[in-house]
């Protein structure tokens, strides 16, 4: 499956939301700063969560303007935490490509990112829907906070809740947020409105799961880093989690809460203990589970284009190679 | 003159303001952004961007409610904004207290200041007004474009327009801010939101040049920092401004823009031939001529305790020893 299947009621309205992001690059900033804006623009992502807004959105008729304007702000707060995230974990690649913090001082990677959240405020605004707004800020709130969360936690824990509370922090908020705003926008509805809500939430809790998961069994190439890099970081993901309650007295998971995720050989032996048993496959099927909970969100909507879109993006979400 | 003069009017809800704020850190964060949040809210200053919301928001009769919102999502912008210079600058002490960033991870820090960053917008979008919140995010906008325009920037460059544009930035949009959004939550004359809003814009302009002035005069002990700093980071503030369009031959003028702004020996023999000058007194003469000007902007509004306490509050600031 290609993107382009759910891609097709959205083409024109996907350009504008780019068009708007790249405006706010060219606000009267300073020149390193458009260029650098330009650059993280220019290399950004498949725009997953602006697909997610328009089609949600226009599967309910919400204003097309409105919603550019939405998706360019939830896409803008998506590279913020982005670019912080890359300094906080002094990533040099990202998507394959020299993140900011490689080329720039810490200081200007900061306030880079800082301007995006001011922009991404600013374009969240402007859609002049006073609920809307809060639940954004309140979305940048929970990402940070999990993010914290993450950064003073004990590395090398193996726990579920630990997992599920990680993964909304870090992705699933930020879809339902998307799927939530679209909706306020297209009906008064709060029923349907929560509908969609739980679409965004199932979508990005999949989204995460298999992002886990590539991880372990991903194409290094595309994936953009080495295999593993989440348990030499001490991040016990989905697929560690299986394995670990299947071979709880293998010797690499017993010590990994002692920092044993430090030793990189035994790291490297442990991944390939993972994506030799069938743990991968097992977190591949809760994936699933969460798209087809996804699914049938979008039942009370009657069929449209845009509803098919939905569902072959949410099967998209576990189908991907990256 | 004490601040209790301008405080009188507005006591009870700047203490409402700090119970605002403190319960930001007591919402369900993890345990260590609890605590650094609360030491941060603790060792805050003077308040005075709220006590500016609080005095010209209850000079037009707005709601007191808003208005404490108002001023605490203010005050969590400031406060945002200089956990992340203090990053940037590697500062260890503020206030004579010892930096977040000098006793967390520079990854802790960047993510305390973007929790207090959505925190504050989450406070803006509380108060339901959305052209308000337009303001607040252009705000945040121009403070970081303006961080990043003095981190690029040639350093030891002697420029008024840049001063200007620098310090308005860095202080006077805030205030500016301030004081307009106090007016949109009191009446709905723009004409007269505008004047508040200049009166914002003069007071910060005055409160800038006079940090900048106690740089080169200031007690050390009140000001947390050694005497000459701005100059010692390249930072060519309004004394040295008057100072080298008097003196264009002193050789620790002219050689300021080839980089001798790093050489310490040379720096403190001009910032001792600035204090040995009349430059301190022109400067000081500019920051009242500002003062002056807020104070004609509050000649539309008829008389009350909290049109007395802005007059006095904008004299306060050229009065400051600190």
């Amino acid at each position: 499956m290609t993107t382009a299947t759910f891609l097709t009621p959205i083409q024109e309205n996907i350009l504008r939301v780019e068009e708007r992001m790249r405006a706010q690059a060219e606000l009267d900033n300073h020149p390193d700063l458009r260029g650098a804006l330009e650059q993280l623009l220019a290399s950004g992502g498949k725009r997953v969560r602006p697909m997610v807004v328009l089609l949600a959105g226009g599967m309910l008729g919400a204003e097309p303007d409105k919603l550019v304007t939405l998706g360019a702000a939830v896409e803008m707060l998506h590279t913020a935490t982005l670019v912080h995230d890359d300094l906080i974990d002094s990533a040099l690649l990202r998507r394959g490509m020299a993140t900011l913090n490689s080329k720039w001082s810490p200081a200007a990677t900061v306030l880079t990112g800082d301007f995006l959240f001011a922009r991404a405020a600013r374009l969240a605004a402007d859609i002049d829907n006073v609920r809307l707004m809060k639940k954004f800020a309140e979305t940048l709130a929970t990402i940070v906070n999990g993010e914290l969360t993450q950064l003073f936690a004990a590395h090398g824990v193996i726990n579920r809740e630990n997992y599920y509370n990680r993964i909304y922090a870090k992705t699933a908020s930020l879809f339902e947020m998307s799927a939530l705003s679209a909706g306020m926008l297209g009906t008064n509805d709060l029923a349907l409105q929560d509908t969609l809500r739980i679409y965004g939430y199932e979508i990005g809790m999949a989204f995460q799961m298999v992002d886990d998961i590539l991880d372990f069994c991903g194409d290094q190439n595309l994936v953009g880093k080495p295999l593993g890099s989440d348990l030499l970081q001490g991040l016990v993901t989905l697929p560690a989690i299986f394995y670990a309650e299947q071979h709880p007295t293998d010797p690499d998971v017993k010590t990994l809460h002692l920092g044993n995720w430090q030793d990189e050989a035994s790291m490297l032996r442990l991944v390939d203990s993972i994506r030799h048993s069938d743990a991968v496959e097992l977190a591949m099927h809760e994936a699933i589970s969460h798209v087809e909970r996804a699914l049938d969100a979008l039942m009370p909507f009657p069929p449209s284009v845009e509803h098919d879109a939905l569902i072959d993006l949410a099967r998209y979400i576990v189908d991907r190679s990256i």
